[in-house]
């Protein structure tokens, strides 16, 4: 596969107006798979066999022969992290509970796309339950790190070039991470606005659909499909904040310095750029998370913990016992700083008059060794609140990816994809 | 108002066709609560005032020139338990909260009445919260008595022939009890039948809209407007099961001996009987009930409570701090175990073949004094379950009235009131 066909919006487009054969497509991610996959390990058992994927290419070139009728996904493989129930194939989970207990209703999101034109090449590696206990995958940058998480297989297997498009979820820092660790564009959409329907639960009031792409065009084109009523945005040029305080002091010295040259490039591109003094409770904010997180994981897993509890791994029963802990008035509590946090932000944005937030999408690039998916401390506040938020990439450090995650106000998912267009040009090689 | 008015079924059929006229009725109506109001003190701050409601079943009156077009309800003047939101009334809750905290749209279930052609001609006086703490209201039967609580105000309203139809809630036993204590029919449909939308919550996951009439043919009519997809259900004769064992012997002797005497009647009379165990395990359900009820309460009331802890009466503060004080882990324990306990009562009416469980509305008739609104013990566990549930009156202990109640499977509401209509002539006056 050439560099210019793994953008989901080029490859699209030359599938559905038929540039590009579906058949010929799969058949070439299928390779580039073949070519990687026993190293990066993105998949669950692999994808599906070739001549299953080659079989329901056909079978769609032969529904749409006709240019004008594909839909916009007409022919474009996805990766589907495996905590998303797909019709036809087992939900593990990185699980080691029984598949046949993990069952249900295909989920909204995947439907959409299959609805669109996509073909699901398979299950992506999740970290158990989609927190923090690791699968095989590693970094296609550097085999030798993490790719991060929960997403893993995911954000792998787009970077890596093996299909255009994949869906990942987001109850910390679970796309946004992995994107900037991969060295592609995440997109978590604002909390509910796709269908989180057929999705393992983790923490429903912070479990978000997201999605991993190439680029900002291929990001919107995959968002047009997966939310409801999505409204083309026209592109222009952002206010940026960038938040000062305690909030950015989580990142590495490595992260803050490339973070800062991204920023310093921002301004000299012509960006109005205001310092925002934002979460300067951090400690709470992210004590708050971990507890809404907690209590409402203990809540979605208590049945199966009950009566498998020994199948968990150490990181998921921790927090299972944490969140079993938490009283009703502590978790009441939670949810009411919640709500401040998210007032308190909105205001800051229209003192300041600013229209995205720009911040490090991790402290600094992918730690070394795959039992440690990283830290999604800078992520969690802007899960807590629920805004938008998309992962560029900005450059490297120590050879590896860094980037920047762009946040805007709750449900203004059009305008930030439409902002980040131009800002993802703006940042890109700036470290 | 003569005793043939009260009940609404014939009340609204006399108003439909036209044989009575809306602003006379309400004028008799008006009369009635005049008359013993000030004893009874169902009403909060008094019903509406005669000109307003008399201007409102003009207007209606105009409305609906021809008996053709006129809904099922035209012209009947209701009460509402003061925790229903109401367009143009305040909600009060029984509470000292300014009534500006409490606002918010119109109640479904008021708006559907208020559709069906029903005039609210106020609200009717709930414990604090519909919770313990009392309100002024006394039992119409014998003023020195509670009516039972928590929809105090909408029983007695309906029982001292105020109005010939009032919606109440049920939570724990706030319709079945002061339906029996007040010897009227009271009915809790099953869970959710009713939109709960625009009444206050207390524990939503038991919270119950439930009403209020003289008779079943008028609690029909009501549910008809009340739920959605009202589908009429044959007269036919049930198979009676009656609870054995601990659940029963939470009953005053008094009561207990009563109750026997109306399943002796049912059994002379026809009907099938049978013994089932039902709720052995009596003292685990209640608490599982208390602790789902403290814990869900507690998050419905968190900011309330934690601005305004001082405006709470004893018991509503006792609750609070109790289920402040659940943990995460023992509220999905409390979940899990209603779910078990709805499959193991459902497991026992199909073993033993019955239609419908009669059991006793209440420990026996109301206590003495109003300071407390009576044990709700009888009626938890149909609560817990949401199965629906009706209040049928029975006799008179001691000189006060006592009922049973009839509980049906989960969702056959239009069969209970159908068995229902036959069951209560036949258990009338056998006390």
């Amino acid at each position: 596969m050439s560099t210019d066909d793994r953008p989901l919006a080029s490859a699209a487009s030359a599938l559905v107006d038929g540039r590009r054969d579906p058949v010929e497509y799969v058949a070439t991610c299928h390779d580039r798979i073949d070519a990687i996959e026993s190293d990066v390990r993105a998949w669950v058992d692999g994808p599906k066999p070739r001549t299953q994927l080659t079989a329901e290419a056909e079978a769609l070139a032969d529904r749409y022969p006709d240019p004008e009728d594909r839909p916009s996904l007409f022919g474009v493989p996805v990766g589907v992290k495996d905590i998303f129930h797909v019709d036809g194939l087992p939900t593990e989970a990185g699980a080691d509970i029984p598949a046949s207990e993990v069952v249900g209703p295909e989920s909204e999101a995947v439907s959409r796309l299959v609805d669109a034109g996509a073909l699901v090449a398979g299950k992506t590696v999740t970290t158990e339950f989609a927190y923090f206990d690791p699968g095989p995958t590693r970094n296609p940058h550097n085999l030798g790190h993490t790719p991060g998480g929960s997403s893993s297989g995911s954000a792998a297997a787009v970077a890596a070039g093996m299909v255009p498009l994949a869906l990942g979820s987001q109850t910390a820092g679970s796309v946004i991470r992995p994107a900037a660790f991969c060295g592609i564009v995440g997109f978590k959409p604002s909390h509910g606005r796709v269908p989180i329907d057929g999705v393992l639960a983790l923490a429903p009031s912070l479990d978000h659909v997201g999605l991993f792409t190439q680029d900002v065009a291929g990001a919107t084109r995959a968002a047009s499909v997966l939310t409801d009523a999505w409204r083309p945005a026209a592109t222009t040029r952002p206010t940026v904040g960038v938040p000062d305080g305690p909030y950015l002091d989580q990142a590495e010295e490595r992260g803050r310095d490339a973070f800062e040259q991204t920023v310093a490039a921002l301004a000299d591109g012509g960006y109005e750029v205001h310092r925002v003094s934002l979460f300067d409770d951090i400690d709470r904010v992210n004590d708050q998370h971990g507890r809404l997180m907690a209590a409402e994981t203990a809540q979605s897993h208590h049945d199966w913990f009950d009566r498998r509890g020994d199948a968990y791994g150490p990181e998921m029963r921790a927090l299972l016992k944490e969140g079993q802990g938490v009283s009703v008035g502590d978790l009441a509590d939670a949810r009411r700083f919640r709500t401040r946090l998210c007032e308190r932000v909105e205001d800051r944005l229209d003192e300041h008059d600013v229209d995205v937030v720009v911040s490090p999408s991790a402290p600094g690039p992918a730690p070394e060794g795959i039992d440690d998916t990283g830290d999604p401390v800078m992520n969690a506040p802007w899960t807590t609140t629920g805004q938008p938020t998309v992962a560029l990439p900005t450059g490297h450090v120590d050879g590896l990816p860094v980037g920047v995650q762009v946040t805007a106000r709750f449900g203004a998912d059009e305008r930030l994809l439409a902002w980040s267009d131009g800002l993802a040009d703006s940042v890109r090689g700036t470290v």
